[in-house]
Order: structure tokens, then sequence, then C-alpha cells
């Protein structure tokens, strides 16, 4: 390697498809930028290991446990494209080292969010439920089929969990002037209040909300964050958006009330995927049906290449990424979300 | 009718009950204010025109021709419940009499606003399609079922006609920062613009957006104003939310281009309501179905009772109505919305 | 006056020169669109008196009795270009006939509220007092000068008049995120409640507020409505900006409390105009002085052409006007503002 | 020190004394959650170095060179806050070993933000400058003193650095719908496009706007950034607000400009503070003289104590800061800010 070389990147494309994550143009100016070596088999001692000492980046997931990093003695980043931490990388010493260690989520924030909102306007006006009456025949017109009809101005709505996706959300809100508690147990009140809402617990947010949004991710703490008994606290007539993972919330709690026609909830990420053919929620009228869809969008899998191409330029030139999420220390051993497959 | 006697209201309610738009406690403000006199006949020589040299306002839509304004020495307003401006009325003479004459459009526009936003986003994701797939066992995961997926973010958006509904879609799509075209021939572009909008021929508004609003009120101009010519104008893979009136879209061509997969649309008004039960477009994967519920909730209902205690307090203390909409002298004869049936 | 001329308009140009409000674009099209004929003296006889049986509108506020009207058969409409409606104008003769009375207001409106916003944080922060002290050598570094300083973000904020100004200061204010409270007799709480603002008695709002805007027109019931009693109710160290016109405070009350150190105020209207110049308000340090100048700018009066020219070419259309403020026929006589000389 | 005794933090009062960052409540939570030291010498072998080893965090900026950090085994956060990052800190082994540097720039952001917005208004319309004339007999009502009056509504506005204050600014701008064009060399353009601005060189945005504020900090690079050829790229009655740190300007290249009468400039910071008594900016009617008061109030005082606070309580229990501005491990060795004196 010579100095009149472009920094050497190894796009590790097991899992994202490198034209999925990346334009024509970004990857265009990526192999402009950098040394871009494109590395499908990242077993060891193969070509990825061969690589590894000369390596500026690392974009992907690949096995990356102390030894390695000990021979990667150039590395400056690990640009996560999927989305979640997981347990393959001594991240440590990616600290210890000065490694920047970033994740994708940011990519997927707008498409969620956006996603979730539109479920829950599905939810208070049922506007999916209407559509398949009207296919069989059996439309309502004007208010016949809006008995529970919701607006959201002004509304009572809760947020578990202000992370990427609640960010978003919250913008995409505010013009509905909406009353909003925010459950999230990383974060100091005060930054809850200081974009207007009100932090509040988890009890408390679920029995004064209409329209409650699930965003916590998973960690030890928020398995089952939403138990039985907490499923139980929300109002008669509410709404639930579960957006972010499964293992979050009882699932059988919430179809129970939902069976009993005493909530009705948009349901995006399920405890198996593909679900069982016979599952009862599948034929539950008070339930939006969606099949884990909410960032699986090409706009934010294109989003994530020029994230990572942006933040590339910046650590090559010296200088902080400014796109990507920064993995917290503190946090990046915690998160327990399986990949969506 | 002594000096210390509330002004007289007649309340002619053959179109909207009076508990749907008025809540207990509206109501019994209204009649602690007011004489309120309910009257469920209004036909010629009873109740309504013994009462009438007496009445200070008439809330609701009575036929009111010359002769019966001539009798109506005390009247200062007339409050439309309905959300239309027939031609039963004779206009003319109430603004030469200084009679206001008052809408209730404003009520319906936050809730037509955010069903019109959920069904945008309902067809930029494929909400309820992937919902009825889900339902039949055919759900696709993540991005499998959203190749055609958008966001709303940064997106061109179409409005055409920018009123009561417009004005508040405006503020529910700002944090989405779409390029935001509108038609409105009402309007100057000075007041398109000062919005942060693109003032834009229809022609224009139709090839350059993603996403279409049609908001417009139906008026001999207006008809088919969405004529086949125009409606082919439309981009491929666009979206249009139909949820003004039927008369201002040629429905057909509309259905024409969604049956041809280039177009998807939801549509909310019908030529015909009930719609025709074997119609095509009772099938069509490329549809959301609904039936005239944009504005149709109890929420809306009860605001127009609010706005009409308020208005008629207004008016009774020597003030101008404040909520409701004052009709224009030189629209109100244009109107040809149909009633909703 | 054969069909083919454009319709004649009627300069009346003894108080705001033509050139002052419209730019030369705006003139050459209003010259384009309708026949335009400037009148300096509108003296009966005269040259108006000669034009006025053809006119189809009058822009400027010559004196417009019932005989003048009478004659001006074809008269649609009233422009009045000062910001003031007076006496000189049969106004319900207008509204009988159906002549819009449209006033520039709205023109205005931009202009004081961002001078409005200035003044606050002049207050605020004392900008201009310590910008005095600079000057003489007596500039106090960091903290030193600031023990009286306040934020407005999350401040409590007090409107007094929610009309064109109070509205555009709303706008600007949102960002800072007040709890807002409005007095406005003329508007129910529901229109204060509906933009985020707490409707609010004047006793209240001024014992509640840290900052205080007047902005009240003038009427009977408005003259003093800041009177010692109330100027007594602000808290020690609150902020007034007095901003809308003198007759609505007790000036020597706000004086004395300036003069006490218990209140800042930013003065731009006064109750004699040039003030006395061995006036005590002068010297006070605990003032900003402001001649009359909120709403004094090249662009509102250019503003005010625009808006004349669009309105202008609705109303030949057969359309409502939309720019400029449509006088309401119970408020256009109560109006006691006397004019800026 | 047992395991029962909360964490230890040393809190080195040199620069800014406790009860000037802490309100006695933050205080007094701060003592009843860790074991609190203050500690006014913290020269070599003094109280300071005897509390290190067992020191959980530091507030304040003492001497922290790669020796006492060894013996800090214990510390996780080095918590400044002074507003800059000096160099007497061994930033490299705090970043190795895992100790969270936190700055407090974000405690001053809101002050700083809202104080150039009204040294922007002052500029734009004159408010400082005919306040003195009105003090002296001389003021001019309604427009005579407004030739040079600017809106700040749909005006172009340029910002020089994108940091804590560029976003709050940014923020408050945004009701006056400006044209926004930002520079800012540690931000890719997406960053800017996503906020709606448009991101700009230095040249390009001096040429362009209206209003420039200098919001950059002091760096190597940023030395002179706006130096005498730049200054001379600003439009002609142009307005500057210098606000961030004078070593980013040609302070006589502005002043030449602004004695010329082609520029009018806010300067709030200095080469030398104070000042000169007989500089030439005192007198100079262009200028609007401010000493280094954008940021210093007690509320921002406060609100780094009730960071400090949060941050620390969020350490404690194991999770990343979430209010403090986290350091980066390129940019904190590059400042070069003076402290203010």
């Amino acid at each position: 390697v010579t100095n009149t070389q472009p920094p050497i990147v190894l796009l590790v494309t097991s899992s994202q498809p490198v034209d999925v994550i990346f334009t024509p143009d970004a990857l265009r100016v990526l192999r402009a930028r950098f040394t871009v070596i494109e590395i499908s088999n990242d077993s060891p001692g193969g070509e990825f290991d061969k690589h590894l000492p000369d390596a500026f980046a690392i974009v992907g997931q690949p096995d990356l446990p102390t030894g390695r990093l000990r021979r990667a003695t150039k590395l400056k980043a690990v640009l996560n494209v999927e989305g979640n931490f997981f347990s393959n990388v001594d991240y440590d010493t990616c600290f210890q080292r000065g490694v920047h260690v970033l994740g994708c989520g940011p990519a997927y924030a707008e498409a969620v969010a956006e996603y979730a909102l539109g479920l829950a306007i599905d939810l208070a006006r049922g506007i999916s439920r209407e559509d398949r009456a009207f296919r069989i025949g059996m439309e309502r017109y004007l208010d016949a089929g809006s008995a529970d009809a919701l607006h959201l101005r002004a509304s009572d709505i809760g947020l578990i969990g202000f992370g990427n996706v609640g960010r978003v959300l919250h913008r995409l809100l505010a013009p509905f002037a909406p009353t909003l508690r925010v459950y999230d147990p990383w974060l100091p009140a005060s930054v809850i209040e200081d974009v207007g809402a009100i932090p509040t617990s988890p009890d408390e947010l679920l029995q004064a909300s209409t329209i409650v949004f699930m965003l916590a991710t998973v960690t030890a703490e928020s398995t089952e964050l939403l138990d039985r008994r907490r499923v139980n606290l929300m109002r008669s007539g509410s709404r639930l958006v579960l957006i972010s993972r499964a293992a979050v919330a009882d699932y059988e709690a919430v179809l129970d009330r939902v069976a009993a026609g005493e909530l009705l909830a948009a349901i995006d990420v399920w405890p198996e995927e593909p679900m069982p053919s016979a599952h009862r929620a599948r034929t539950m009228e008070g339930l939006v049906l969606s099949a884990h869809r909410a960032g699986a969008t090409s706009a934010s899998y294109t989003k994530i290449g020029d994230m990572v191409l942006d933040d590339l330029t910046l650590i090559a030139r010296g200088l902080p990424p400014a796109r990507m999420q920064v993995a917290a220390r503190e946090l990046v051993g915690r998160y327990r979300n399986r990949p969506a497959t």
C-alpha cells in the first residue's frame, strides 16, 4: 500500500447486497474516493483476513473478535449496515482503539415514522377495515362505519422509546398538537420536556394515552416491557402501534384485548416471521396486519449507502462522522434485537 | 317578545339531528343564552313561518326565498350546518340585508385532512393492500411487498384546491418537507407562495407530482377538472387521493389507469353512493376504497355545534362571527356539490 | 365607457403616494389590467366626482358619504391603503350595496411582528442599553450587564389583541415554546386555544406574563385598557412592548413603573408625535424608544400595492378578494385609531 | 471508600463558581446522589491529587496530563463547564480509557441564538440606532428613519458554522421562511440539506446573503475565515452578526466597510476585551456594540449545572450521557477559542 492509494474499505456484502444500499452514483463516488474491496466470504483465513491489516474501514458486520481487531492496525471505522448491533464484534477493543462503531438506524427512521403514522391514522379511522368491507359489498357510508373514529388532533399520544424513530415521529405529530407522553429509560426528563413532551412512566402512559406507539428496542430490560399487566392498563377503545420488535410485548395479551373489542392494534413485527398460517391474528377485524415492512423501503436502503459514503469521507478527512449513529459504549452490548429474516 | 327574552334561534333539524351536532354541554349553554325553538317541519305555513318574524338566527337550511326573508325582519344570521350551500336561499337578499350567511366547512377540515394524509400514506406504502394479503396468508415480509413504496419526505405533492381542507393538509404535510404545488383558481399566486408552496397550473401539477390530492369543490368550472386528458398526464407510479366530490374527476379514466397498473388511487367520494355492487372498482388491488367517510366523524359533527354556539354568541354581542366560514357573495351561488346521502 | 375598456380604478393619492405603495412592476400590471385614473384632489365637484359614476373601484380613502355612493352605481370595492378605517365613509351603504370595503392591515403585520419581536429581545437582553454604555466606555463584559436578562424560550408571554399582528407574532414566537396567554374580546376562547394559546383575562395575563405585547387596536372599549391599575398588576421585572396605539395605555402609569425600576418597556407609539423634547421618557434607561417605526418599511408599503392589485384582479374576475382585510360590518365603525402623522 | 458511598465527584470550582452553575435545587440533588468534593485549589500535590484515585467524575477543567489520568483509575467522565476545550487535558488517554469528555456548549446555544436573532432584527430595523437618536431629540417618525430597513421574512440569510448555536438559530429563523445558506466544513451537504438549507461555499454565501451570522468556532483553519477579501464580497447594504469568536474575522476590514456605510454589523466578540477606550468602533453609527454578552445569562449558567447533574446521573446508572456535548476525538484538539475573560 503506497501513500497515494486511497484508503481501503472492505465491503462485506453478506447481508445487504451492495446494489441495494448504494445507488449507482453513490457507488461510483465511493470507488473514486476509496479503494473498495468487496468480500462475499469473510470466513477465517480467507480474503477478508488477507486485507484486514490494510483496511481503513469495514462496511458490514463480519465477525470481529479481539484477534482480528488486533491485526487491523489501520482500522478507523466499522460501519454496520444492518440496523442492529450483534455480539460478534469485540466492541470494547474498538472503543479503546478509537475505532468508530457506527450504525445505520437513522437511515430507517423516516420510513418507519411515516409508516407508524399511517398505521395510527388507519387505526384511528378504520381505513383498511372499511376498504375490506367495501370489497365485499358491505361498505358503510358516511358516519355508519366511523362510530369508533378518533382524530389525532389534540389527542393523547404515548411514545414508548424516544430514539431515532421517536424523534422523527415527534416531528410528524407536531402539527396535530397532541398531548405527547414519552417513556424512555435512557433519557433524563429534561430531554423529553425540551421537545414539549411529558416524561411519563410506562403505566401512566398506557393509562393516559388514546394512541400508543411501541418504539422500544429490545434489551434485557425491555423484554415484555408491555406485559399482560400493562396491556390491560390500556384504555378501552385505545389504539396500539407495534413497530419496533416483537419481544417487547406480550402478543397474546394484546390479541386477547383486540379479540375482546377493547383495543385496536397495528402490528408490524411478529414473534415468528413468517407467522403460522392459521394464527388467530390473521382474521381479527381489530388489527391492521403488516409484515415487518415499516423500514423496508428502497429509499431507506440507499440512504444507508449515502450515510456510509458521507461518513467514510469525513473520517478520511480527519473529521468525526456526522450521519450514522455513533454506538454508545454503554449500550452496544445491550441490544437483543434479532435480525429480521 | 319582550326585551328581556334571549334572542330567538330557530333550529331546523331536518338534516343534522340536534344531538349529533351539539354535545349536551353545548346544547345546555345554547339554551341558556338563546331562546331555542326546534322545528322539525319547516313546510310553508307551519311553525317555522310562525316564528320567523321574531327569529334572530336560523340554524339549518330551510327554504328561504325572498318572501320569507322579507318577513324575517330581525334576522341576523343563517347558519348552515350541512357543509354545502344549496340554491334554496335567496342569498342576495341576505347580503343586502346584512344577514350573515355562515357555513360549517371548517368543522370538517381537520377530519378530512387527517384522513387524506392517512390515505396518502396507505397509497405510498401499501398498508391496506398488504393487510389484505396477510389475511389470506400471502403476506410479503420486509421489502418483498414494498417495491412500489414511496416516502412522503421530500416528495413532490400536488394539491388541487386550497380551501379549508387544503390549508390544514398543508400544515400536516409541513414536517415531511415536500415540494408542494398548489392549483386554486380562486387565489392569487402570492397567497400560495406565502405558505411556501408553488402556484401551478393543473397540467403541470399533475405531471410533476408523485402524490396528488383532489380537494376542489364542485362548480361549473371544476366539473371534470380532472378529465381523461389530465388523468393521463399523471406520472406512472403516482398516487391520487380523491376526497372532495366525485363530479370533479372522470372516474372511468382514473380506474382505467389504476387497472393498467399505472396509478394507485384512494377514493372516498363516488359518482353514485352506494356504488353498484358489481362495479369493477371493488376488486382493484390498486385502490383504497372508502365510503365517503373522510369528514364523517362524531368529533367533526360536534365541532359544528361548538362553532354555531360561539358565532351566535359573538353576533348577539354585536361582533362578527369568528369560526364558521363566511359565505362569499361571489361564490355562494356557484357551488354544485350534491349533498352526501 | 365601452365594453372593451378595462374597469376604471380611481387612485386617490392624497395620503400614500402611488410610487410608495406600488412597485414599478405592480403599477405597470395595474395599468394593463385597469383604466387607472390618479386623482390628487378629491374635493366636491372635482375630478373625483366626475369619474365616480364609472368607477369600478376606489383606492384610497376619500370622503364617501351616502350621496356620493349613490352616484357610484358601478362601484364594487373601496380599498383603504392607510391602515385605519375612518368615519368619512358611509359604510352601511357600502355593505348594503355589496361594495367590498377592504383594509391594508395585513400588509403591515409582518413588519410590525418582526419589530415587536426585536423589541422584546432587546428588553429581554438589554441590547440597546448596553450598546449605549459601550459608546461611552462603560460597557460591561459577559454577565456583568446581564443581571436582568431573560430568555424568551419557555417564558410566559402575553398578547393583548390577537388580530393580524398577533397572529404573525404567534408564528414567530412558536419556536421559543412560550406559555402564551392571549386576551382578545372579539374572539371566542376556542379560537385562541386552537393555536395552542391560553385565553386569559387582561388582569390575569398581566400578572402571569414576563413579556407583554400590547397589540390592541383603539376602540371605545380599549381606550386605556392598560390603565394604572392594570399597569400595576404587572410583575416586577417584567417587560412591556407597546406597539399598537398610544390610546390603549396610561403612559404616565407605565413610565412611573419604569422609572421605579420595576418594568422595562419598549414604546413605539406615543400620545403625541413628535413627543415633547423635554419629556422624561427620553432619558429613561429602562426604555427602548422608537418613533412609530414598527410598520413603516418600504416592503410593507409595496405589499399594500401588491395586495390591491391582486384583490382588484380577483374582484374584476367575479371572485372575492383574498389578501386585504375584509372590513367587518360590526367593527368598521368602532375603530378610534388616529392616523399616524 | 466503601461500596455504599455514592460515587465521588470532584468539583473544581476555579472558573465557574458552584452557585452560579447550580441552582440550590440542583446542588441539593447532586449532593444526594454523589459524594461531592469541592476543590478550589487544584495545584499539584494538593487536595485534588489526593482524591483523584477515587474520583468517579471531575467537573471543571483542571490540568489532566497523562500522569494524573493514570492515577485516576475510577474516572468515568470529565465535564467541562467552561464552554471551550483547552489543551491542559490528555484527551487521547481519556478516549482510550473510555472516560467521557463532555462540554457545556449546548447550555449556551439558546441564549446565544436568541441574542443573535435580536441583534439581526436590530440591524434590520435600526432599533438601537433610533433609540439613541430619540434620546437626543433627533428621532425620525414612521419611515423617515427606516430607509435601510429590511424584513427577515423571505430574506437571504447565511450561517457560517452550523453547530449548537446554528441549529437553534435555524429553528428560530424557520417561521421567517428565509432562503438559508449554510457553510460548515465539518458537515456533509446532506446534513445541511436535510434541514431545508443550502450548503454553500463561504464566498458564495457572503455574496448571496442579506444577513450573515458568523457562528464558526476558532480552529487553525477558521482563523480569519472572514478575511478582508471575503468581507469585501458582502453585498452593499447587508448585515453581519459577529457572535462566535473574534479570531474568525478581520475586524479592521469589517469596520472599514461599516465606516464606509456599506455594511451594518453587530459585534459581540472583540479582538481585545475590554476594547481600547478610544477605539473607532465605539462611535460608529453602523454598529450595534455588545460586550461578549450573547451567552452570559444566569439561565445559561444554571443550565450547565442541570446538564452536569443529568449526565452524571446517567453515567452512574451505566448509561451514556444525553445532554452535554460529547467531545469528538478528532476535534477536541483543534479548538483555539481563547477563554472569555
